[in-house]
């Protein structure tokens, strides 16, 4: 807790001055340390405490030089600035919150800064797009949102609302401190309803062992948002077992989480147990979305269609899908600092892929789930499967310690293959992992 | 600014009990006094201090029958208790702020209950939903919404969060006094592009006299916000200048703003000056999604189409449909119980309701506006501005003295058309104004 928090008050200073000077304003009565962060787009006013000539300074350009540029680009390059300057604020002890006031083109400046702060960094977003879509300015961060009601312009209403959004930014900068719970080590686990079974059982696992567990779900933001948690050092440890989003990305599903899924744990070095959970569907929404060359497929193997609800329409993954797959997963695994095991279960993947109904693993039936597709040569186990291993076998680097995958003779959504994971990530937080481990049990074999 | 605040913590404590019992924790932490609001849709969980039995109870329903019901039906009973709860607890000296956590169910539920608070009393929504589109929970108020990050559970990130959160509200609801700037009375003024020199000037003649001016745009929530906040008593007087959500609710537009507009001020007899301002359009979004009937009119007086921008386009009023908004508005005036004149300028309603190009009046051609039509018996008004008069002549009780309609030979972009609405709004205001008064003008006449 700050005695007197540091706050930054951020904003198109030009055209929103006098409403940012009244926030500002009443920062300080609200007890709290205002430094005034320009963003604006048009001039610089003169009397920021921190000019729009220093932001853009940080990005090697003039002030001149940005202005003179169409307004979505000048955009871009005080973004920059802007997130360099916060950053370099909050990590030199001088912002302790930031709240920033704006229309359309003063949100998105903002917002991004914000973006760049840690989760439970205090941010505050007085904003006239706040009764919209807000998804790009929150991201996958913790920004508090407040519609204004108007406009601009000071008056009894907006005043009235500006002060208690300075009192809420002064409020959250002198949250009393947390106590012991606050502090249970943290596993970071994603989820995704063809998951359910296996990540329930391994997340109880942890909690009762004295973990906490955060469990997000797989659906693009959530893979983001736990790769920046990562990276924000709040996860000990990974149970990955909803890799889905990298099949969104790679083959064009809705459900991408971008390129960087898989690669925070691996550059922290965080353990990480992983499984190829949900691999076997790419995500769409409604059925009249769904790409044209996928539908005229659904008569190969595994390329079955799965109508989830109106709004949500799955096609499977083929078999040289899972093979390209398996080639961009070895990539992001080979450069993996920490313990890193890929658990590969060979009976299939999520609640749709399975050869006959189990409503214990998920799929009620009537008939085998919608895309799966039996190996010829050993029809127990999955063709995807099959060609996602022999993907890793040409591309996992086999020569470090550190590294391993396994193939196991399981569904996914079987209790022994949570529990599997569960005891790896274990070993591995307890510094007793070594590759080999559980390779004794007769449904596990090393690569 | 309370000593100890009371802040109201609410959610569906069945499915989301932990998270709300830990909130209410970290309110009381920070300096609050917590209460704590059940919502829970399945069942009653025994530990609140307001119970959902007693919240439906005020519906004059049983939890047993609520429970029994499908989980839409049955949270549409518990938003009509949970409103009327809270309104209580406002109005007794109870609810300092309220603070709620939820996924969509508990959102919508607990928003509803905030939405009926006025504007300045502090309302905070955790939310999954805080990332996509928020403008049903938001609707026109100052509810905060913060993102939790994580769907469920309690752990080190989502622990920081509600103690952010939680120490948001406090400090919101402990707020600083304002001074005396807040005191100044305030003006409610409707704009839209197309009336904007008219609201420029009218309401920069009441802030040259001490006044404060919230100036909101006329597309649907905006007038159901001013429509609030007269309302909630923030608004000495009305200078409705742009009504052409009445038009658009009438007609099918997508700017509606709901049977209520036009009642506030009339049920609360503030003072008000009423213009049929952008009236002589009905707007839509992108040109396909006109509907085909006004697409096949376009041949006809006044009937033009005007494409603002992709994502806007307009078709201009018919004279019938003009009658038909007179007759709406005079029902809405009749009823007025305060001071009342509406103004009706006879050469035009807009920047696009011109004869001939005039920058100054908004319209820049070249030809004439796109949905000018002249008066066939008298070429310099508008064919639409006579039936609307027409309309009024036939239904405005003339025996009220505190209603008048005035006749005006000017186009609404005219400096004197501005004057004139603010000079009999200041004579109310001052309580100086009467029936006549201003018809001594060459280009005024009393209906």
């Amino acid at each position: 807790m700050a005695a007197k928090p540091k706050i930054v008050v951020a904003g198109i200073l030009d055209t929103k001055g006098n409403e940012i000077k009244y926030l500002a304003e009443r920062v300080a009565a609200a007890g709290g340390e205002p430094t005034i962060l320009e963003l604006s787009v048009g001039r610089e006013v003169g009397w920021a405490d921190i000019s729009i000539g220093e932001v853009i300074a940080e990005t090697g350009h003039t002030k001149e030089q940005v202005f003179s540029l169409d307004r979505g680009k000048a955009a871009d390059i005080i973004i920059e600035g802007a997130i360099k300057v916060v950053r370099k604020l909050y990590n030199t002890g001088k912002l302790d919150g930031i709240i920033a006031f704006g229309g359309s083109m003063g949100t998105s400046i903002a917002t991004r800064a914000m973006q760049s702060l840690p989760v439970g960094v205090p941010k505050f977003m007085l904003t006239t797009m706040a009764s919209g879509d807000v998804s790009p300015y929150v991201g996958t961060k913790d920004i508090c949102l407040m519609y204004p009601i108007a406009e601009a312009g000071l008056n009894k209403v907006t005043r009235r609302i500006l002060n208690n959004a300075a009192a809420a930014i002064v409020g959250m900068a002198q949250a009393p401190e947390l106590g012991e719970a606050a502090d249970k080590p943290l596993i970071g686990c994603m989820m995704f309803g063809v998951t359910t079974p296996c990540v329930l059982r391994a997340a109880k696992y942890f909690e009762d062992r004295g973990y906490d567990v955060i469990i997000n779900h797989a659906v693009g933001s959530g893979g983001r948002s736990m790769e920046e948690l990562i990276r924000d050092g709040f996860i000990v440890g990974m149970l990955d077992i909803t890799t889905h989003e990298i099949g969104d990305y790679l083959l064009g599903g809705v459900l991408s989480a971008g390129p960087d899924r898989l690669t925070a744990a691996g550059e922290r070095g965080i353990p990480q147990v992983i499984a190829p959970g949900g691999l076997d569907l790419i995500n769409f929404g409604p059925k009249d979305t769904v790409p044209e060359k996928f539908l005229k497929e659904t008569h190969l193997p595994g390329r079955g269609l799965y109508i989830h609800n109106p709004t949500v329409t799955c096609v499977g993954v083929s078999a040289e899908e899972a093979y390209l797959i398996g080639e961009h997963i070895a990539g992001k695994l080979n450069a993996a600092k920490g313990p890193t095991v890929l658990c590969v279960p060979m009976r299939g993947w999520g609640a749709c892929d399975l050869p006959a109904p189990n409503k214990d693993l998920g799929w009620a039936g009537p008939g085998p789930g919608p895309v799966w597709a039996a190996d010829p040569e050993k029809p127990e186990w999955s063709l995807r499967a099959g060609r996602f291993v022999e993907a890793l076998r040409q591309n996992i680097d086999k020569n470090k310690e550190n590294l391993e995958v396994l193939i196991v003779d399981k569904h996914l959504n079987e209790p022994e293959f949570a529990d599997l994971m569960a005891e790896l990530l274990e070993e591995m937080l307890n510094g007793k992992w070594q590759k080999g481990s559980h390779t004794d049990l007769p449904y596990v074999t090393s690569l």
